[in-house]
């Protein structure tokens, strides 16, 4: 279904201020949201509109809560979510990172009592926006499996980065480190379609290939074994254990739990301010030399273009803003039924 | 060959001192190395110290630098290298980075004007030792394609972290963001044996088994496709674009070209400091709580063990410190030619 970013963010802000939110925050949410389905990364965009706002109105989220900023240091500081939407949490704890690294040249920022945030690199992208180099992170319920166990034993913690550059887009890398995301095996059994033998593994560690196995009787497995699985614990200790977050299996699923409950995600911001260390234009003619560099670079047969990080979601968004997104069904089934749910009757949502 | 680590750092600090440096700098590169191989990482050890000492010799490395402090903020260093040891400018850089991390939570360090620097996880590990986080990386000469391409842009780029426990020793990660280290392709050539699919790109960017095609008519594919290639990215940016250090092609092989020229290599390095945020006895037991549940979490069929990254690690080097450190044939023959290139005759290294 096509559906033009501004019909789909007014629904979404529609939704949030029902649920109780402030204006503020469900236009903050919306463009996070928004922003991700436009970007093509529809496993973490409007789709999630409907468990979030469940969570809100059960109380595990709280609509009016104000992220506060518990104790702080000249180049760190530490954000108690308190029961907020991830969204509204983490654009207050990135900003909080580049007001720090603006006035140290890097800032550290930690978040507890948080919830799900959605695309990890529209907080990195924040960053950027600003001239910054921007890092978000963020822990999970566990559904990844270490090298040699069966079982889950961390979230598929994501990762992304991005950085200024002197073309219109920061370069931005998001990504689980799964070897793929929870919603790309949800997608494969929608369609049940086998899936290669690297992704999951069943009850008993072996590699599986039928997707229904997961998330019950299957665990996804780290991103090249033994490296994601490390830096999921980098992402867990920077986002969890330093911030006083739930940490691995204390972390409740934001989809799945009683909705009454807070998830306790924590998660991690770390922004560095190019202005204080390098002439910014130096900076991004260095920066845009290498990636030019890398375009042009011999292809592989079969192959026209390499991309930089980032490049084809924001030529996706573009070509979004100016002709409409697509959304799969599952996004369009998600949003009927959160409209249903909240009593809401776009037109361009009828069936 | 079984030799004493005593014996082995003897021996390297002996060469390091022929080669001109100071005594300080000939035992803190002689641990950097030994400590390398005694973790069993012997393709970043004392192999290495030939080619190191061939460039001490030839001038691209200067044996008598002092790396620098070129400006720096609250929270951040840039270090001019002067052309050192790319060990004796890291130590330097990482001890910076916790000076920083120690006054503002968190510290940034970059590097220019470097040389290789061997294992990235014995910083991160140096930072660890004293209660902080750390985080190292650094830049290479190119032999990691991107995506669709078929020819080197980016150094198969390590990443490394350590944190504290409250068990022994530290979480230790250290990692190529390429598939596997080109060390790897070289040890399957020397062997005769073909190697997986997903290691290296022919000259056309098709992947290739045969591993004496590496470096000259292939290149590396990066770890996990996107997400290696993103990676090795922002760490050439930390290490590199920022930095002032040479980007991409414009470094130097340390191995392979004239040992005259200074290879330029970027790095950097990231300390945060636990006793700004939060009680270093509570982190480490939350940590260690974290730790030991992963441990003892099922195991897949087949394995009976799962391991903390840097525990195969740590395990192997107190083997080695009591037992003495098998050096593998390559790393015998090297320091065979050292020993013969310096004049050095240690009783260990007969024939």
């Amino acid at each position: 279904m096509l559906v033009s970013s501004r019909d789909l963010e007014s629904f979404c802000v529609q939704a949030l201020l029902k649920a109780g939110l402030v204006e503020s925050d469900a236009r903050l949410t919306a463009d996070v949201l928004v922003t991700t389905d436009a970007w093509g990364v529809f496993t973490h965009g409007t789709k999630n509109l409907c468990g979030y706002i469940r969570r809100l109105r059960g109380g595990g989220i709280r609509a009016t809560a104000k992220p506060r900023i518990e104790r702080e240091g000249p180049a760190w500081t530490i954000i108690d979510g308190e029961g907020a939407l991830g969204t509204v949490a983490s654009t207050f704890a990135m900003r909080a990172a580049v007001t720090k690294a603006k006035a140290a040249g890097i800032g550290y920022v930690g978040v507890h009592n948080s919830c799900h945030f959605g695309a990890a690199g529209y907080y990195a992208a924040l960053a950027a926006h600003e001239n910054l180099i921007g890092v978000a992170m963020s822990n999970d319920t566990p559904t990844m499996t270490a090298p040699g166990g069966s079982k889950p034993v961390l979230g598929s913690n994501p990762f992304a980065f991005a950085a200024p550059t002197g073309e219109k887009h920061p370069i931005l890398l998001d990504m689980a480190t799964s070897a793929v995301a929870g919603g790309k095996v949800f997608a494969a059994a929608a369609l049940g379609k086998p899936i290669p033998e690297n992704w999951i593994v069943d009850a008993d560690g072996r590699p599986a290939t039928d997707p229904k196995l997961f998330p019950d009787s299957a665990a996804l497995l780290p991103m090249a074994g033994h490296k994601g699985y490390g830096l999921a614990l980098l992402i867990e200790i920077l986002s969890a254990v330093l911030t006083g977050a739930a940490v691995t299996r204390q972390v409740l699923s934001w989809s799945f739990a009683d909705p009454s409950l807070a998830t306790n995600h924590g998660a991690a911001f770390i922004a560095v301010d190019i202005i204080s260390i390098m002439p910014p234009n130096v900076f991004k003619q260095r920066v845009t030399e290498m990636i030019q560099e890398i375009r042009q670079s011999p292809k592989a047969i079969g192959c026209d273009r390499i991309f930089v990080p980032g490049e084809m979601e924001w030529e996706r968004r573009e070509r979004a803003l100016a002709q409409g997104i697509e959304l799969p069904p599952d996004v369009v089934t998600s949003l009927r039924t959160l409209a249903g749910e909240m009593d809401l009757r776009p037109d361009w949502l009828r069936d």
